[in-house]
């Protein structure tokens, strides 16, 4: 069986039934058949894969929204190009890298004989089907790509109004082709992470905190926008089009249902929908936590409600129940949210009050949120030890800041990652595009 | 076997056959197994709950579109919390409300004990599943509780451009949490109303009249904005951003074949599956038959063709078709879409000379063509009395006029419900949130 | 069997066995249940129905965005009217005629009675359904239709900013009441381009070159916007609003998963839902194929990357991969799609040499990479021949631009199809609609 994204232990147990076993043990006109369990849960990986195809949109809009006018045409370029990026380098080394084709060896590390990624025969039979019994390969291959092009979107929002655009499609490559499908490969490869009995449901950390890993060390190296941090003070650099972060923060939460709902893997019995049915709710009751908690928050510490940190705080709350979105009760799910809101609210000025310019909140809501959200676990799930998911958090962490690092800093001194303060001041539609998001509206 | 949003009533003689019963029925190889039934339904609440969840976006957009910059980003911010507190509030207390854990008493108004909502188990097992034959709880729970913040989407354009955030809101978690399940009960969850044979297909007056009433008796007691009727003159304020406002629609139009189609409620058949085609081909129908009878009206009446009313007609022809998308044939719902667009048409400036102030047009769409597609059931449903339905919905309204009325004027004469002239004049965004919409964007 | 859209040969082979023959051959445990594949096939056409659908949102965003903000209103208003008269003439005639009710004569080329699009009954028993064994007629209906409105959106893009709406409407009507059913009657309802072996496997000509081709008839017949070619040189009328045109883009993506997929036709057994699988990954690989070369080229020849190519070269590989999403491996299906992509970049020039304005790219994307997508079937299905598809291309093509050609001068000379010079100078939102799509932001 292709290991795919691992079940949790529990669930594994419980996988063989889903197989060939089937037969033997079906209860006629009880069970699904063995046929329908294949396209059940094929069908799950298709609707959770296009809903998290969607997700692109939703970090593009939010993106667009949150830079200013001189930047948005290029915001919207790295948002497609990042992607298309994405779904060529996980087909040509990401895939076969994140579930390797041979065997695991160097302790699970890295290992195998890897080649770009294949799909069934067209009209495959049942015994030609790789994992007849369970589910096809190109509803996997499907699935797994977009989390892997999840993981590059939300390094473009942080770098955002003065990253060049080719060395940022550089990273993107090394992101989606090696660092992300390695260290995913340690937990849903069936890696060490996973022998040791890490639990990241559908990604708090393999997917976001990596993200916002990379989009740390972006920062750090290519420092603030100009004019952000002016005579010791924090300048604000509002967002041009609310409208459009809005629309991204909807998206997002949409696709969310695919990402955390088909992260189950499998649809096939009635444990398996009903269970995909709590995830729904329970994502959604997060999402809700979180965007009230912020909205009440702002209100008490500014006194004003703040639109940006409402959205963040939906956001905040998605990633914090990311890590395990199946075991918490509604009321648990709503509260893991609300209390990713918050962290929000609090991380937001901190950042700032370290110079660290991160455009959309990527870090906060994708990175401290993933961390919180993956050790949270240990609240609901009585399979999770604190030790084990915080080893986890730190050699993912460890491992994706380095490479990060080192990949940022050889791109600085080799092409260089900074646009000239010119070209930043002109804004990078012009220097970078020769064109405008919006040539017609005149600009305040 | 859970109550969920019950079935019409030709319907409910043949739910036993999806039952346990189904096992001694089935014929091999023919009917979908138990199991696969249970899959099928509860999937469909999934698609149908993610297509609906989608509309909040929608209304989101086209709100967004419809007010003046100025209000943009209250209006942006007002829909996601709004959508944030139903989802909670829906848990707490609206759900067992609406379908209620004891039996009924008080010939069925109100009645039984709840509690917050809760879903089966983590990976249940058939025999501990809520209602193993039918559908996974949580489902239900997802897809209801979309219902429940879509009639509170419809309130909030309405009183847009100068009602204060937090009063609002504190309506809203009313309305989600007691106003809208109450009333639902009486239909869907197996109330006096729907003992009395009124049928409401998916909520031409459960969700979309509610919603027009809460907000026909909160716009009676706010007042038209500053400017609108003036000197005996009705101003017309053009919306900021038609874009929006198409994309709004085009996202309802969507979400809407989730509404509509998944309240068959059941997928698991030759039957089921076959209306619910029926369902999504007539809902398509009706909104094309409402756009296309909008736009020829305008011509018509005003030589030239209004996009908003276009707009507005298409959401007509959905509102109008929600109380019975599944009887007419695609002929009867496109003309029962072209009347709701036609009535929208008339309404619109029959509301302005009654000084109704309705920024989007949401009482002629959701409370007219409410009323309207809810009458409409009798054309095409044999089972549908028009004194029954007109007894649906005179009860309905009654209760929601008159119990929103009371809220909305204790909160006037407690927190106070409008904002100042100054703030108003200023625009909500500046004022409440201390941010704008699109802050480069000079103003005409 | 009601003939829908017709699968490929190779699989016509395999159909009978989905039929009641199912009941005969069930190995209990193993096959779907007779029911549970009606239900899978319906829930398919549902689903791509619906994704095809929201390519209507995403035709309507992209080019509200490619056009100036003066035509932003009354592109928006052509297409969600353009969708509507769809779905209205497609059931009133269009259905019929693609899948006549009679027997076929005139060597297939036209015949039968046909009579408005009619649904099965309510509720309907196995042996009620039109194709019990397949799936319902109101999904395939669903389906169908919105690839009707799908070639009608694409011809509203190239002519916009100086056609008036009522002929352009008047056109609509002709072209999915009668222009594409017939010639789509050709190929998926069974006539003899299909008898002829010729392969469209979603439309790359059927759908799309039809599109192209009445758009290209249109803009020779309806010319340049004023301004666009003067003095021998061609000046660049950029699009007002990016941000819409990748929304559109990323809305388009995502349709496009349900417009090839479910194009499949089937989903109840293992070697189908393998096939969708392999054509949403496939769909995808060209899709990104298409940008990133795009991206690259745009970069090589102008030195800078442009945004409205890289969009264009996604829609490009979608268009170029339509024909066939199914045989290609993914490192051929990227290739195809970033040859689509390239040859958009190199054609866009070419037109404007000839003159030829087109405002949003259509005939590049969908004409040109139609075309090109067909022939390209040949590289990867052995069951093509260069031949025949050449064939199908050539008789398809002709029979549109030639009765495009004639429909669009009738219109011409009877209602006009232009509007003023003092109209198009001012804009049609103001001329034909009285309004504007951004009313309070000030034009640069």
């Amino acid at each position: 069986m292709k290991l795919t994204k691992l079940l949790p232990a529990a669930a594994l147990v419980a996988l063989p039934v889903m197989g060939f076993a089937q037969e033997a043990e079906a209860v006629a006109g009880v069970d699904a058949s063995t046929d329908s369990m294949f396209i059940f849960n094929s069908l799950l990986f298709l609707i959770g894969g296009f809903l998290v195809f969607w997700m692109a949109a939703g970090f593009a809009m939010l993106e667009a929204g949150l830079v200013r006018t001189k930047n948005v045409a290029m915001q919207l370029t790295k948002n497609v190009a990042l992607f298309s990026l994405a779904a060529i380098f996980y087909y040509l080394i990401g895939y076969n890298l994140m579930y390797p084709l041979g065997t695991w060896s160097i302790d699970g590390v890295l290992s195998g004989v890897w080649s770009t990624a294949a799909l069934e025969a067209v009209g495959v039979a049942r015994d030609g089907a790789d994992d007849y019994g369970y589910a096809s390969t190109g509803s996997d291959f499907f699935f797994q790509l977009m989390f892997c092009a999840t993981t590059a979107s939300i390094v473009s929002g942080t770098l955002a109004e003065r990253i060049k655009l080719w060395p940022f499609l550089a990273f993107t490559v090394v992101l989606t082709a090696i660092i992300y499908p390695l260290q995913a490969s340690w937990k849903w490869g069936g890696g060490f992470l996973d022998a040791a009995g890490f639990l990241d449901f559908a990604g708090s950390t393999v997917v976001h905190s990596v993200g916002g890993w990379a989009a740390l060390a972006g920062v750090l190296i290519l420092g603030p926008r100009i004019g952000k941090y002016k005579d010791g003070r924090i300048n604000p650099i509002p967002g041009s089009n609310l409208s459009l972060a809005t629309l991204g923060t909807f998206i997002l939460w949409l696709g969310w249902f695919g990402f955390n709902g088909a992260s189950q893997l499998a649809m096939g019995t009635v444990g398996d929908v009903a269970d995909i049915s709590r995830i729904f709710a329970n994502t959604n009751a997060a999402a809700a936590g979180g965007s009230v908690a912020a909205m009440i928050l702002t209100q008490l510490l500014y006194k004003k409600v703040d639109l940006t940190m409402v959205l963040n705080g939906a956001l905040a709350g998605l990633v914090s129940i990311t890590a395990e979105p199946l075991t918490p009760t509604l009321g648990a799910a709503t509260l893991i949210g609300a209390f990713g809101g918050i962290l929000v609210v609090l991380v937001v000025p901190m950042l700032d009050k370290l110079k660290i310019d991160d455009v959309v909140g990527a870090i906060p809501v994708h990175l401290v949120c993933g961390i919180y959200g993956t050790i949270a676990v240990a609240f609901t799930n009585s399979d999770a030890s604190f030790g084990t998911q915080l080893y986890g958090i730190v050699v993912v962490g460890i491992f994706t800041f380095v490479v990060s690092s080192v990949l940022w800093f050889i791109l600085k001194v080799t092409m260089g990652i900074r646009v000239s303060e010119e070209d930043e001041i002109n804004g990078l539609d012009k220097a970078e595009l020769g064109m405008e998001a919006y040539p017609e509206f005149s600009k305040g």
